[in-house]
């Protein structure tokens, strides 16, 4: 089968693998109907996370179960499943408290750039529909399992609710997705920083009530001006940068949450100056799986389109190309047809 | 009048004033029933935190009105009245959001280590009581203004709920006041970090279940026996040094809260650890004036006893004495006698 290697930083290759095969008999075997690129790709991608050995790309995916282990009981073959890119049992502590994302037995989803891949987990990790999708559902599927559901959380973290003032700092992917978990959650304004027309246009159709381009002090100061001096109720981080999460802090109100689902790299709090701001703070990789049947439904009764983030489609085996394009801006997200 | 100065480190003084008068038409002179000394009134005289010139002391308040300014009309001469530690307008939008300690026009109370106090900003700032309460209730009414406050705001942004799991970090007065929130919020856990015979008794007596003596690596792994591993719902910090919230950052389980109330002295954070661990966290000045009618309710109707923190009482004479004993950990906190 075809899957998705990253030798080096730049260099990303699709290559012949062998099939991967049950292991464990909680895993199941599953063929992807579509795989895409994340945001957080691009970091080894740019040399930024040290990746050692090369390493089997993707953790976002959807497909048809093709063989479970002897222990798993929620799916069955043949069935259509959308997955975390967490893994986990879903039966711990923290699983029930809703922060899968932080299972006792949590591993990270790798390997789903590929044509075909192996699910751990998968009685706690993967949820199937009642029947099969319409295949111009498969994108939006797609994006549950990561984009969507991250986006997702951070609303939920940063408590957005109807009526909030919202400001999304960074309009990647995730910030595009935060923009339509917002707007779901009757958020009355939207604010979302971005620059990029492309992006500013996709934010405007997902319920973006307004845009701001200006970055550092001349951000801060625009939306103060929206927002009559008192800063938002909710704030989304989807970068991970100190400047971004500065921006965050900046125009938070006090008493608001952050729900910060960028990965911070190199980010440092001072505690005092947190506490004089006397803003909330909740962020972490995103507990997807708790969202999962949820955001599935909107997906299928065609509430939400979060596929459309998608404005790059290539084959598997152009991957490389896929990189590229996110790594350049040219694309906000890209989806492998496999 | 008699008040306290804060001379130099170490060096606090009672000695003659000329008495407050009204400065602005919103403010009000009140002449306190009690006083007392704070926790944080020990980091200037410790040395920890630089005065500059001689600082007139006390932030913790409750009297009668003597005089209110032409402004003033939710007040009146005669009143018994209860303030917060910060002052507010209470009508700004922060505070209509209920973050009155970071009011527009917050300003920190000084001064009420002394027998008569100027109050600004009175309309936003103080709750008069329905009848001057009895004399015995007044150790309660002058610890809501802000130990208790600041222990019930701890518990709030923590989120404590019914049946919630509760770590308070630090056994001085605030942490205690904590144990007292958290039970009255329907805590069905709640331990308590503590080394000392009177405050554990005192903890024990306002809702402690458990006691944890150990601290460091010691103290998370009794936290974590304690908790089936899981770890807390809800963290009460109440210190404010770098070991404290590492504490707490460990003892607190993905997806719980720490309400963090101990003004941070030197704390870093590092932006991804707390990802990773995902612990929320909401702190700063404690929004007293929000949480003041309800906690005076509890105090006049005699449902809480917060008064029982004081367990040293001294004139306003000895006021040096009342920090020398809470400096050397002889005393929880000093009750002064105007």
């Amino acid at each position: 089968m075809l899957g998705t290697i990253l030798h080096a930083p730049g260099d990303v290759r699709c290559v012949h693998l062998p099939e991967p095969e049950i292991l464990a008999p909680t895993d199941a075997i599953i063929r992807l109907s579509a795989s895409c690129v994340c945001g957080s790709d691009l970091w080894p991608y740019r040399g930024l996370q040290d990746i050692g050995a090369p390493m089997a790309m993707g953790h976002e995916y959807c497909g048809v179960v093709l063989e479970i282990g002897a222990a798993v009981k929620n799916v069955k073959v043949g069935d259509f499943v959308v997955g975390s890119f967490v893994l986990s049992d879903n039966s711990c502590p923290h699983c029930k408290h809703g922060f899968q994302s932080s299972c006792e037995q949590r591993a990270f989803m790798t390997g789903a750039q590929a044509q075909i891949a192996r699910i751990p987990l998968a009685d706690g990790t993967l949820v199937a529909t009642p029947t099969h999708p319409d295949e111009d559902l498969i994108p939006s599927l797609l994006a549950v399992s990561d984009v969507l559901g991250t986006g997702w959380y951070a609303a939920d973290a940063a408590r957005v609710q109807a009526g909030s003032t919202v400001v999304v700092v960074g309009d990647g992917a995730v910030g595009l997705m935060g923009v339509l978990a917002a707007k779901q959650k009757g958020a009355e304004r939207i604010i979302i920083m971005s620059r990029h027309k492309t992006r500013q246009d996709l934010a405007l159709d997902y319920g973006a009530t307004d845009i701001v381009s200006e970055r550092g002090d001349d951000g801060v100061t625009r939306i103060k001006a929206l927002t009559q001096r008192i800063g938002a109720d909710a704030v989304l981080e989807c970068v991970g940068t100190q400047q971004s999460m500065t921006q965050a802090l900046q125009v938070a109100r006090p008493g608001s949450m952050i729900g910060y689902v960028g990965v911070p790299h190199g980010v440092q709090f001072d505690g005092a100056n947190l506490f004089f701001t006397q803003v909330g703070m909740l962020g972490g990789p995103a507990p997807v799986r708790r969202f999962l049947p949820h955001l599935m439904d909107l997906v299928l009764s065609r509430k939400i389109n979060p596929g459309k983030v998608f404005d790059l489609e290539l084959p598997l085996q152009d991957v490389a190309e896929g990189y590229k394009a996110m790594d350049e801006r040219r694309a906000i997200k890209t989806l492998l047809r496999v």
